[in-house]
This record gives C-alpha cells, sequence and structure tokens, in this order.
C-alpha cells in the first residue's frame, strides 16, 4: 500500500490560494490581519514546520497591505525558504541576542486587531502584547474558527486514505489476541499497524480494557486483559498530512446483555447523528441528537464529552460538535461523530467514524463494522 | 543496559516540595501565583503529562492562599487523579460546552498577576485575559526564568545517564557506514540507538552533511553523504524523563586542511567557554568566551546562534548562554555549551556537550572525543 504516490504534492500557487483566502477571510471578520506561529496553521498556510515548536519566534504575517511575511530565527532561515509555500512568501530573520518582537512590530501595524494561532506559546503572545499595548488579539479559533474546516478534494482524498489506512489497522487488531496481554501491548500492535499501512505519526492508541474503558482519555497501561471485558480501541495519527480517528470497543470471549444493551445505545446515538449530517444543520445538532438517544436510554449522565471535534492537519480542530456550537455544516467539513458511555469503575463504550459533510448529506471516511464483536 | 532500575521515582512528597518552593519563589518575585498548563512544568510540578495538549484548558493553580488547584476537562480527571503528585493537589473539572475560563475564575484572584507557562496555548492566555481584564500575566521565563534551572541530586543522575547513553550513541555511529548512505538512513541509525541505550523518547536526530551541515537546524535528508564530507551529527531526547543533547562533527574518509582548521577552532572555543563555567560567571560570559575564540580567528560571523541553553524535563529551556543574560551560574544548574562555525553551501562545524555547574567550575554529562574522527 503506497498511496502516497497517488497524491499531488501541494504547490507554491496552493499555499498562495490559501493565504489569499485567509486574508479576505480575516478582512470580512473586522480583522487587520493574522500572525501564525508553527502548528498546524503555519503547515496548512505555507507547508513548512520547523524541526521543534521552540521558544525561538517563527511567525508568519498575513495582512491585506502586504505580501505574507515569514519571521524567523536565522538559524531556520534555510530550512524555511525551502518550504513548498515559500516561494510566495517573503522571509526575514533575527538573530540571538535580540529582540524578536521588536523586530516583528514592522511587519504588522501596531494598532490593530489581529487573529493569532490558538498553539502560539504564550510568552510569544505577552512579547507582542508588551512590545504594542495598543494591538489587539482574537485566538484564530474564536475570530476565523472555520479556517481549516472546509476541506478541498485534495485534502479529501487524504482523508479518506487515512481512514481507509485506520479500518484496515482495526480489521487486523481484532484477529490479534487480547486476552491475557497488557493494553501497552495492543496499543504498540495498533501504531505498529497504522504505520505499516502507511501512517506517518502515530498520535494516540487507546486501548481501555474493563474499568480502564470508563475514562475516556485512558491511553494504555500494563493492566492485563481478561475474558469478559470490554476494550475501547481508539487510534489515530498523520497520514500524508492528514489525520485519522476512529474507535470501536470489543468485547473479549464473551459479551453481557449489559455490554450488548449499552453498546447497541451508542450505536444508535452514533448512527443517528450521523444521519443528521447535511449542509446547513447547526453542529450542535450533531451533539444533540446523539444526546437524546443516550439519555433517552438513561445514559445522560455518563456520556461525559462532547459528540465530535472537527480533523484536518490535526486529530482536534474545530469544527466541534457541542452544545452552544452554532455554525453551520458546510460541504467539505470533516469532523468525529464519537458518543460514548462510561461506567465508572466497570467499563465503557464508545464509537467513531470520521465523518464529511456533501452536498446532500454525509459520507463516513471509516467503514469498519460498527456491530459488537467479540475478539480473543 | 538498564538505568531506570536504580532510580527512585519521584514522589508526592518531591512533587509537593517543588510546588512549595515555586509559591515562594513567586512570592519574592512579586507575583500573586503561577498557573501551569501541560508541558515541562507541569511534569516537573506534578508528574502529570496529559494523553495530548489540546484546546480543552488544564491549569495548575500555585498561590500562597490555597493548597495546589488543578483544573482538567473531566474526561481527563481519571488520568490526574493517577499522577505521582496528585495526592497534594485538589482536583477540579470542567465539562464540554461550559466556559474552562469561567470555572478557573474561581480559582485565583481576578486582579492579581500571575507567572504563566511559556507554552500555554495563546487562546488559553486570551481566554484568561477576556474573563478577567485586570488580571496581568508574564511567561514564567520572564518573571520565574529560573524556576527548574537549578537540579537536584535524582535530577544530576537523570541527566548523567541521558548523557552517557548520547555518548554511547555516538560511539556506536561513528563505526556505522556513513559514505553512500542518506543522511536519513544515518539518522534513523541515531535514533535506534538512542533507544537502544535507554531513551523513552527522541527529540532529534541531525545529521547535516557538506552543504547541509552549514544549515544549524536542517535535520536530516536524503542527500546521499560523499566521501571529504564533514558532517554534523547533533542529537537527543528523553531518558528517565531528562534531556540529552550532543554534537560532533566528523569528516567522511578524508579531510581538508580547512576542515581540520575549523574543526580546531570550534574545539578550542567549546573548551574555552567549558574552562570558564563556575558558579557567580554570568551566563552571558560562556557566549563571550567562545565567540571570542570564533570572532578572534576571523569566523565572527558564521557562529549565527547563542553558545547553548538549559536542558532538563526538556531539551530547551533557561538559562540561555546568549549576550544579554546576565542570570549568574549556580551548582545544579545544566546546559550546552555549543559553539559552531556555518560556511554557507559548504560546510558547518559544531560542538556539543551538557555541562553542569560544581561548586567549583563546571562538569561535562559528555565526554565522547572532541578532535576530529574520520569515518568511512
Amino acid at each position: 500500500m503506497n498511496p502516497e504516490a497517488k497524491l499531488a504534492a501541494f504547490t507554491s500557487a496552493d499555499y498562495a490560494a490559501r493565504m489569499a483566502r485567509v486574508v479576505d477571510d480575516a478582512q470580512a471578520a473586522g480583522l487587520d490581519g493574522v500572525l501564525v506561529t508553527p502548528g498546524p496553521d503555519l503547515v496548512w498556510l505555507t507547508g513548512y514546520q520547523p524541526t521543534a515548536i521552540t521558544e525561538r519566534l517563527t511567525m508568519l504575517v498575513l495582512t491585506p497591505d502586504a505580501p505574507p511575511s515569514l519571521l524567523v530565527p536565522i538559524l531556520e532561515r534555510a530550512d524555511a525558504e525551502a518550504a513548498a509555500g515559500a516561494p510566495g512568501i517573503q522571509i526575514s530573520d533575527w538573530n540571538d541576542g535580540t529582540d524578536p518582537y521588536q523586530v516583528a512590530s514592522g511587519l504588522f501595524r501596531q494598532d490593530g486587531r489581529f487573529g493569532i494561532s490558538d498553539s502560539a506559546w504564550a510568552m510569544h503572545l505577552l512579547g507582542l502584547q508588551d512590545n504594542a499595548p495598543e494591538t489587539r488579539y482574537h485566538s484564530i479559533s474564536e475570530a476565523l474558527p472555520m479556517m481549516r474546516a472546509i476541506k478541498d478534494a485534495e485534502e479529501l482524498a487524504r482523508l479518506a486514505l487515512a481512514g481507509a489506512a485506520a479500518d484496515a489497522t482495526y480489521y487486523e487488531i481484532v484477529n490479534l489476541q487480547f486476552a491475557g496481554r497488557r493494553e501497552s501491548e495492543v496499543a504498540a500492535d495498533l501504531a505498529r499497524l497504522l504505520r505499516e499501512f502507511g501512517h506517518e505519526q502515530v498520535d494516540f492508541t487507546i486501548v481501555g480494557s474493563g474499568p480502564n474503558g470508563a475514562k475516556p482519555h485512558h491511553e494504555s497501561g500494563e493492566r492485563v486483559i481478561q475474558v469478559g471485558d470490554a476494550v475501547v480501541l481508539d487510534f489515530g495519527g498523520l497520514m500524508n498530512g492528514y489525520g485519522s480517528d476512529t474507535t470501536r470497543t470489543v468485547c473479549v470471549g464473551e459479551s453481557t446483555a449489559e455490554q450488548r444493551d449499552v453498546h447497541e445505545i451508542v450505536r444508535q446515538a452514533q448512527q443517528a447523528a450521523f444521519d443528521v449530517v447535511a449542509p446547513g444543520v447547526p453542529c450542535q445538532e450533531v451533539d444533540r441528537v446523539a444526546r437524546a438517544v443516550i439519555s433517552d436510554a438513561g445514559y445522560g449522565r455518563e456520556f461525559i464529552h462532547r459528540t465530535g471535534h472537527g480533523i484536518g492537519v490535526t486529530t482536534h480542530e474545530p469544527p466541534y460538535m457541542v452544545e452552544g456550537e452554532e455554525q453551520l455544516l458546510q460541504p467539505g467539513m470533516c469532523f468525529s461523530i464519537e458518543p460514548g458511555i462510561y461506567l465508572a469503575d466497570r467499563f465503557g463504550v464508545r464509537i467513531e467514524d470520521i465523518v464529511t459533510v456533501t452536498e446532500i448529506g454525509g459520507e463516513r471516511f471509516n467503514n469498519t463494522d460498527r456491530t459488537l464483536r467479540i475478539v480473543e
């Protein structure tokens, strides 16, 4: 399986078009520009990913008044110039021992309103604020929450391939031994399989067996999996730069009536939420539909997280399927639908697919069997 | 090699002592407390490392008025409660769909001055600022730069072990083939060796051959290494939770007089900087001494970065050996000394050791040969 061979790399024209669109969107949102630090926003806008995200300021400045401008530490300059998006960007640098915020101040209005990457370091934001107290900042997720949310055809192709690789991983893992092995061993198998099926990065391999399954973000541990356990398997990472994220819950050797009942409620909640996906539907409606199924079955208090999150160059991004999110779904948005029920100290069940919005409804990038599977 | 077996795990008493000391230091610095988000500060203070650092607010609040308090998303609560430092911390939670900044506001004075982790997300800082405009924030690296800088005996033991494992990696890598292999292949060998010698995390494996060695942060690429190349090898990661970071520059098959001359200048600069290390010496003096050797040899403009950075639970942290850093060295501080000369489009040389300050001078955690080595 070598799917990356089929994908054309993003070009400097692709990146230039994204940067231009963000400038337009920022103006429409009443901003004077956008400041982008290393991480998913910068990768998506420029293809540039520094070796490490550090205390040294690296910042892309997008404003309507000037071409895109990237400030980098001088020792990163050569790598920045090699990025795919670099031809459309003016690169400048600063040197250790000088004040990078002072240098940056020449790149944008010092009395404007700017969006800034969610994950920009607080020390950098404070440096900018101290240097220009009149300037106002808003996180991109607040000011331009949908900046990366609508995927184009090339991005959808990558997300579909990542989903298929995650599905292949699931179909392999259920043939392996569970009973008598540690969660951490099954997790290592998940990571190995994701890589074998093409992922360049594994972000999480949650194996929550028995009571550990009732902790939604339990990663994996030294617990030995037992016959009779429900086991939550939630795994994903990046492939060709785009994310996968899927969850299935299996039972080991046998299942109880309660496990089957809870699993079926979660399955119905997940299906109902999927069925409501369509352009124009508010994000919170996806959450409400899933939650209603679970609440009606008497487990509302045991569904302790939102129903989903967006996915793209990260495995967690807007749009969020959560109460209060009134953003309307649009074709090209991609997100998880992952309701769950968590019975403290006993077991948990979660079922998760990545879904994209089409012109007429929703389409899943994960298509493995959603009925309760018995593993050995 | 199983050195972790010799190390006692940090206890809740260790973490409680660190938290208490930080509260004292914060008061002495005129702060009303410290806000700590996931990352190295939180690991060092509590032993808690969430599965992922995300848009969901997780924050430790340290103030003189109350016991340590940790706010977590409800779905992370069980994992947070399992952290080694948890017994000394009051844990509270918030739920998706509610405003975490509103919840957090009950945990600290809404008109105070607080240190906040350097790498806290800008979106969280902006959320806190919007919720309580009277509150003032300073990055920990500005307000309490030496918070994690002085290592205790248990930490020094871990750093020494990590350094020894990096040294073992170097002694193995120089016996492997360089000429005719890609940089990325040598980098993969470095990563494998670091793990074999006990690292649980590999942070960087820089292999800069020929002209790529002139880019200090070039990681590794598809260039095939040639006879006659100088090759910069800069690698490190975490072992038992503490960092390694060492650099040697080798030549492949043969060396030119210029390569030998430049290497010798860098070696002398590195030695001179090491020789000046002692309690009471300003950090910038370490940089000045290294820079003087290189400038006197006519390569001042080709030494384009500071001389060093601290190391501990991260591989990049205060104290920085840089012009303008007047902080005085104290026993227990640990940092790199890594001068370099970068001849654009031709080659680079860097030599780096981790050094700790003792009562009488400096001591290296890296002790591999610093003369120019010829590899095959």
